[in-house]
C-alpha cells in the first residue's frame, strides 16, 4: 500500500468497497469504510446485505486493536439510530477513532446530521463532503427516495439506429447482441423493481427476471436469489393469468384503478399477482407519480428499471419521471413502419422537443450504449 | 525532419499532403508526392486543382537538382498519359529518380499498371501497395467511379436520438448545433454533387450550397468558388421555378422521366435548371442506379452527398446505393409522430432488417456524429 496524505485517495478506496454491494444491499444504501492509521489501512469493510452489519462495523472488526487514534473514511454519514449492531457513530467513538471523513450526509432530511453531531459531541474531528458527487452517484435511488419520496427511474431500451424498438407486428427479439443483454441483466439485478406496461407483457410475455447464468458475475447465484419486484401498470386490468412473470420466483405487483370488479382481482391474486389500487391521473390511467411514491413508501424501492414500450415510456417522459436513460443501440435499421421509442402525442413543434444530456456513449459488443438524462428535469418539481 | 527507413513513414507524409486537395481537386483524385534522398525530404507536392500540375511535378520542381537518385513516394500510380504537363511517370524517369513507391494502382482498369510499367521499363525500382487502404480511403469517389462507373454515395442526415429528422409538419430547422452544421458544409464542399428529392426542396427550400463563411477553413472563399452540382430527383417534374437553389451560383440538374411535356421543361430551363431525362425504375420513378451512372459518366462525379428525406433515402438504401452514412445525432427526442429516417415500406420482419457497420462515433459540439456503412453491401453487385 503506497502511503498518501490525500483524503480523496482513501475515500476512493471506500467508494470502491461500497460498490461491491451494488447488487445486494437493497433497500439499504451501498456504503464502504476504510480505517487509516499512520498512513496505512488498518481495516476496511462494506455493507453487504440488509440485516447484516454496516460498513463501519466490518471495518472496526477487521482493525481489531488498531482502531484507537485511526481516521475513518466513510462514504455515507454513519447512522445514529439503534440498528441490529447499534449506531455506527457510537461504535466509532467507542473504538477510539480520532477523526472521521464523510463523503456525504444522510440524504434523509429527518435524520441528516445526527450521526455527525454525535461524533462531534464526542470530540472527534469530522470532515464532510470528500468525493461527495461520487458518493451521491453510488446510491441514486436511495438518495432520491430519502430526499424526494420516490425512486430513481432508469429507462432501458434496445433500439435500432433509426430509433425503433420492434417491427410493427411487435416482433422484437434479439435486436441487440448478447453483451448488451448481459448489461440489461445487470441493470435488473441492481434495481429494486422493474416497471412495465401490461402491453409489453401481452406482446412479449417477458419474465422480467434476473437470470444468474446471464449475469456473468462470480456471485451470480447469490445475486439472482433476490428478484426485483415486478410492477405492471395495468389500468384496465388486462394482465393474463397465464403471464410468464406470474410463475417466476419473486413478487409481481399489478397497479390498477379502483373501478375493477373483485372477481378479476381475485383471479389475478390466485395466479400469483398482488393487485394494488392507484388513483387515476389526468389521462384516466394509473397516476404514475402516485405509483412511484407508493413504490418508495410501501416497497422501499430505490432504483426502478423501466422496461416497456413507447406508450408508457412516453407517458413517463411527459410526466418528468425518467431520471436516466440507457439506450442500447444496435447497428441496424428497421425502417419507418417499425415501432418508435417514445409516443409523445402532444409534441408537434420543434420548440416542444425533449432535450437530453448525453453522459456516455460506449461500445457493448456489436452494439452501443448511450447513457443520457432529460434536460431541464428538476427533481424538485416531481 | 527525423530520418527513417520505413517506407510507410514517407507514404504517410505523402497522404497528408494529398489531403490538402480534399476540397479542390474534383473531378481529379487527391494525390500527394514526397521525394526522399539520403533519408531526407528533398521535394514534396500535391495535386491542388484540375488543370494544374500533378503532385509529382510539384515535387520534382521543388527538388530541383536533387531528384537524381531519389526515391519518390506517390499515393497513386503516376500517370502514363499525355496531360497538360506530360506523363508524370516519364517526368520521374527524366528527372533521374531511382525508385518509386506507389500506394495504389490507378483504379481505372483500362489504364492501371501502365505508369508502373513505364517506370519499370525505364529501369526504375517500383514498389506497389504501401498504405494502400489509406490511399483507397482518400479517394472513395474517384475509385468507385473508375472501377464501377458510379459515384461513391455518402448519406448525411440530422436526427434526434429517437431517429427523427423533422416534426410531422415538416418543421426541421436546427435539430443539430452549429458545429454539426459546419461539418455538413465540409461534406458538401468535398462532394462533386449533392443529391436530393424534390420533396425536400418543396418543404425546406434548401439552397444546397457551400457557404464560405460557414466552412471555417482558411481557404473557404477559394473552396466555395466551386459549388457542387445540385441534383434533384423529380419524377413528376414538380420543382417550383421559384426554388432558391435555382438562383444560386453553380448548376442544378433536374432528373425526371420522359413523359413530361416540353413546356414544363422549358419553364424550368428558363428558371436556371438543366433537365435530364432518365429511364423509369421498377417503381415507375426515376431509376436511381441509372441516374448515378449518368452522374459518373456525364458529370465525372466522384463523391455524391445525399441530403434528403425518408422516401428517397429509403429507396437508395433498398437499391444498395448508399456507401456511407454520416448521421448527426442531436441529444433530443421528437417522439413517435415525427418524421422517420428511412421509409422502408417492404420491411416487416426482423429478418429483413438492414444491418450496418458502425465505423466511428464522435462528439461534434453538443451532437454526435455516427459514421456507418451498410453491411453485406457488395460494390460488385451495384
Amino acid at each position: 500500500m503506497i502511503a498518501s496524505t490525500l483524503p480523496e485517495t482513501w475515500m476512493a478506496r471506500a467508494l470502491k468497497l461500497a460498490e461491491r454491494g451494488r447488487y445486494t444491499t437493497d433497500p439499504n444504501p451501498r456504503v464502504g469504510c476504510v480505517l487509516v492509521k499512520d498512513e496505512r489501512v488498518v481495516g476496511e469493510g462494506w455493507h453487504e446485505r440488509a440485516g447484516e452489519p454496516h460498513a463501519e462495523i466490518h471495518a472496526l472488526r477487521a482493525a481489531g486493536e488498531s482502531t484507537r487514534g485511526a481516521t475513518a473514511y466513510v462514504t455515507l454519514e454513519p447512522c445514529a439510530h439503534q440498528g441490529r449492531t447499534g449506531p455506527c457513530a457510537l461504535a466509532l467513538v467507542e473504538a477510539g477513532v480520532a477523526s472521521v471523513v464523510v463523503a456525504m450526509q444522510d440524504p434523509n432530511p429527518q435524520v441528516a446530521g445526527r450521526g455527525i453531531a454525535l461524533l462531534r459531541d464526542a470530540g472527534l474531528e469530522v470532515t464532510v463532503g470528500v468525493l461527495e458527487d461520487e458518493a451521491l452517484a453510488l446510491n441514486p435511488g436511495f438518495v432520491m427516495r430519502m430526499s424526494h419520496g420516490r425512486p430513481f427511474v432508469r429507462l432501458k431500451m434496445a433500439m435500432s439506429l433509426d430509433g425503433r424498438t420492434a417491427m410493427s407486428s411487435g416482433e422484437s427479439q434479439w435486436i441487440t447482441g448478447p453483451q448488451a443483454r448481459r448489461e440489461v441483466q445487470r441493470l435488473r439485478a441492481r434495481a429494486s423493481a422493474i416497471l412495465t406496461g401490461v402491453e409489453s407483457i401481452i406482446f412479449d410475455n417477458a419474465r422480467l427476471t434476473v437470470r444468474a447464468e446471464q449475469l456473468a458475475l462470480p456471485d451470480g447465484e447469490t445475486i439472482a436469489a433476490r428478484q426485483p419486484l415486478r410492477v405492471v401498470v395495468d389500468s384496465r386490468l388486462r394482465l393474463p393469468q397465464a403471464a410468464a412473470c406470474l410463475r417466476e420466483s419473486g413478487r409481481t405487483l399489478v397497479a390498477t384503478l379502483a373501478e375493477h370488479d373483485v372477481e378479476r382481482r381475485e383471479r389475478l391474486a390466485e395466479a400469483g399477482a398482488e393487485v394494488v389500487t392507484m388513483p387515476a391521473g389526468h389521462d384516466g390511467r394509473v397516476d404514475l407519480d402516485a405509483l412511484l411514491k407508493h413504490l418508495a413508501e410501501a416497497e422501499q424501492a430505490n432504483e426502478v428499471l423501466l422496461e416497456t414500450g413507447a406508450t408508457l415510456a412516453g407517458a413517463m417522459l411527459e410526466a418528468n419521471l425518467i431520471d436516466e436513460m440507457q439506450l442500447f443501440v444496435a447497428p441496424t435499421l428497421l425502417g419507418g413502419e417499425a415501432r418508435p421509442l417514445f409516443a409523445l402525442p402532444g409534441l408537434s413543434l420543434m420548440a416542444q422537443q425533449k432535450g437530453l444530456e448525453i453522459l456516455d456513449i460506449r461500445a457493448v459488443g456489436q452494439d452501443w450504449r448511450i447513457t443520457a438524462r432529460p434536460r431541464r428535469h428538476t427533481v424538485a418539481e416531481s
